[in-house]
């Protein structure tokens, strides 16, 4: 039998990654309580916002009143996304641990999604690690369709590599490497992961899956295979796909605690208040997650 | 990077275990129409009713009408759930091709599901197998709960054994070992495919998951890596749980053939179709099913 990791780092990106993709507004005094919820489960960092523009994300337009209002749980690495130095200000003012620059590995994708080239990004990124890095603050390299882009199709290790390899120059401390679009399978994982591999070490490596067509637990399992003990997820499996309303999001964080716990693999994390905060946070949007061990837990209750 | 197969053959058990655990009853002529769409879509082997009493499960009543209307392809191999003698009578004059028999490696599940004790149902079983032998068909044993059980909790790898010893005396052809209530992780597939496999060859083992928490696709991954190439899954995800109401059943075809086909692994079946069978169940029950990649791919149209 194979050896599976003893210990895997979940971070939260329900209160960013999910929100942004839900429709229905949650206001700001329910995202305070939930993510209180979440600060008292066991996770070790929850990505709490997004600092880009609201004209973009009116979500996440309060940003700035949750970061002020949320209860600091000092064993919490509370991060927020920030596009450019303005946000990496306004992050910094709501009193951000870390900031979570991102780009993609599509020239298209990013060109559709920043509005700028890939190499017209990297000046502003640049600026932004920079001077988070100045202020003592974590960060974290999001980049996205790494496998497959919705305009451009297939996208190549080395693409993803060397967007990579630019962050890390200047300064990320760790890359986040996401399926965007949910559409990955385990082969294109190994055959990422090998060339990735070869050239950071896998601490500096959190692999960020969306379960769109429900291979996310899987794509997981392909990863700890390569030694990968880091994964973002969101709770309940919230937040949608931008290219098919209705579709899964974010892979879910009670589905990924199932496989884990089951496997035998410590994450800290308790199951019974992530999924008090999944119930929690579906009752506010008003329709069920697509988390299939949350549905399950549903209808034993 | 891994050695995965090149080819994987997939039984479609939709219209028996799918439907089995369906409350709307879909009518003798849908059933037909559905089925005859599956026929044509490239899949081996259809399990297309069951013929235990119709007081148990009403819903296959039709068990008889059903294998009497439906169009054969010839390619296709048409089996039926048998519970006993009387049951193998009635699915013969139906025209099956392959007779599956069925019985749970815990002893309490046995006794809830069949009436039985273990050692009581052996008898059975072994005259039905070898009339259906006598009668030329093809035999499946069934094994239920081989990882969980819902009363005596986790169940051994010997358990399972002793099952499968006395089923293979008996003359079954092959075994399909089933996670009844979708509890299991990628770890104790292991656990099991190492014993199992220790004592029969690969060839002869069929996985039956289901998705009740989400990691149904995983199982099917790490099966794939101790080589078994033949599992069970139901159109749509159809099927629930009927411990848990609302939760999800069969791993479902749509979600293992986009993880096959990713792959590059071949099915032989016809993504296209088995979509729009998906889609043809679906309206006829009047409710989404939980196949993630179905939903994805609804979303879309």
């Amino acid at each position: 039998m194979k050896r599976w990791p003893e210990v895997v780092q979940i971070k939260e990106v329900g209160p960013r990654d999910g929100l942004q993709n839900e429709k229905n507004r949650v206001s700001t005094a329910d995202k305070v309580a939930w993510i209180n919820m979440l600060s008292e489960s066991g996770v070790k960092e929850i990505e709490f916002s997004s600092f880009v523009h609201p004209k973009w994300v009116p979500q996440l337009s309060d940003a700035h009143e949750v970061g002020r209002r949320i209860k600091r749980n000092p064993k919490v690495r509370y991060s927020a996304l920030v596009p450019n130095r303005k946000g990496l200000e306004l992050a910094l003012g709501a009193g951000i641990d870390g900031a979570s620059v991102f780009m993609s590995a599509s020239e298209t994708h990013n060109l559709k999604n920043i509005n700028k080239s890939i190499d017209n990004t990297y000046p502003v990124l640049e600026e932004v690690i920079g001077e988070a890095k100045k202020a003592g603050k974590h960060v974290t390299g999001y980049v996205s369709t790494v496998f497959d882009c919705p305009y451009e199709g297939k996208i190549s290790p080395e693409e993803v590599i060397r967007v990579c390899d630019q962050l890390m120059e200047f300064g990320v401390d760790d890359l986040s490497l996401g399926d965007t679009i949910g559409t990955a399978v385990p082969s294109q994982v190994e055959a990422l992961l090998e060339a990735v591999l070869r050239r950071y070490p896998k601490e500096k490596i959190i692999m960020h899956f969306h379960d769109t067509r429900g291979m996310a637990i899987a794509n997981i399992l392909s990863s700890m295979e390569y030694g990968i003990t880091r994964f973002d997820s969101s709770i309940g499996g919230l937040g949608g796909c931008p290219y098919a309303p209705g579709a899964a999001g974010n892979v879910a964080t009670n589905d990924i605690l199932y496989l884990l716990h089951g496997m035998g693999i410590e994450t800290g994390i308790d199951e019974k208040k992530v999924q008090e905060a999944a119930f929690f946070i579906q009752n506010k949007l008003g329709k069920s997650l697509p988390s299939k061990s949350l549905a399950y837990a549903a209808a034993q209750q």
